[in-house]
């Protein structure tokens, strides 16, 4: 019996548990989890990120430099990302306090999540106010894979065993590869 | 060993595999699965999703009637999801040829699938033309769940069993749930 819920807060499963980082001249650099993320287009291939406008210190990174990275962690990094996720970076190594290891991005200055195993360099295209967040769609100007998640030249689900996160639950979940359904 | 690969499909994972109703006076109904889609913001509560320009159908009923349903599947669904997803609406009536059902919403004249968990109404409220894909953003303006995947009055994943897309591999899979990780 399907039930009506009105003020619901907004609900998608399952999505992914991403590592964005993000860096400015002035602020430094910082790393923040976000499951409000989505693919948006194809070609030019491009990401859109929700971030919260009150988010004081990753969202004024984006606002002064339009660049960022999604790093997509496997699931044995989740004490890392479940981390990032809580703490705040202001004054703080964030990088280092996660367990996180800094390697320079090839085409944007923000640099890449070392530990996990695809980072997507991003350099933003479109912006627009949301209300309580900016949605932010960056092109992918570059792509970064580890050699071990790859099998046949394309990336291999049961390889990177991607970590995903569980909206309104702050839990977080693998995927369960030995029954990955073929069509 | 990470490797630079250019040109490299966009990739993002896990991602959801939601199934989107829409309709049209002058089109009909029609039902698409879709994996570029996001959470964009929660007040108002928004999800982007991206809709490849040159799809005759489903991209005519959101020019036509902006507003969209996003139905969020089980993993028993996957048959039905895989059809949705493959073949073309035009001229029959998807919902009987992937073993759907209707149910009327309350908001918007866009039919629910009654055999998915959770159901979504949205309003379009933003359209980008990002190349590809136009990226439909559309406010949740009602949502409908399952009693049977309700534990204390949330969503409960290890009852609604979400059903997730592996870009570029054509697969389904679904979560661990028996290994939620907590923090």
């Amino acid at each position: 019996m399907k039930k009506r819920f009105d003020n619901f807060a907004p609900f998608l499963a399952p999505v992914p548990a991403a590592v964005i980082s993000v860096a400015s001249k002035k602020l430094g650099d910082n790393i923040i989890a976000i499951s409000w993320i989505g693919v948006a287009a194809s070609e030019p291939p491009q990401i859109a990120i929700g971030v919260r406008r009150d988010n004081r210190f990753s969202y004024k990174h984006l606002q002064n430099n339009c660049q960022f990275v999604v790093n997509i962690p496997s699931e044995d990094l989740v004490d890392s990302v479940a981390k990032s996720g809580t703490i705040h970076g202001d004054g703080i190594d964030k990088f280092a306090e996660c367990g996180f290891t800094r390697i320079p991005a090839d085409e944007i200055d923000v640099p890449l999540v070392a530990e996990c195993p695809v980072n997507l360099e991003c350099v933003v295209r479109n912006v627009l106010n949301l209300g309580s967040h900016d949605l932010f769609i960056g092109e992918i100007v570059a792509v970064h894979i580890d050699e071990d998640v790859i099998t046949d030249g394309k990336i291999d689900p049961a390889k990177l065993r991607p970590l995903g996160y569980l909206p309104n639950t702050g839990k977080y979940f693998g995927i369960r590869t030995p029954e990955i359904f073929s069509h």
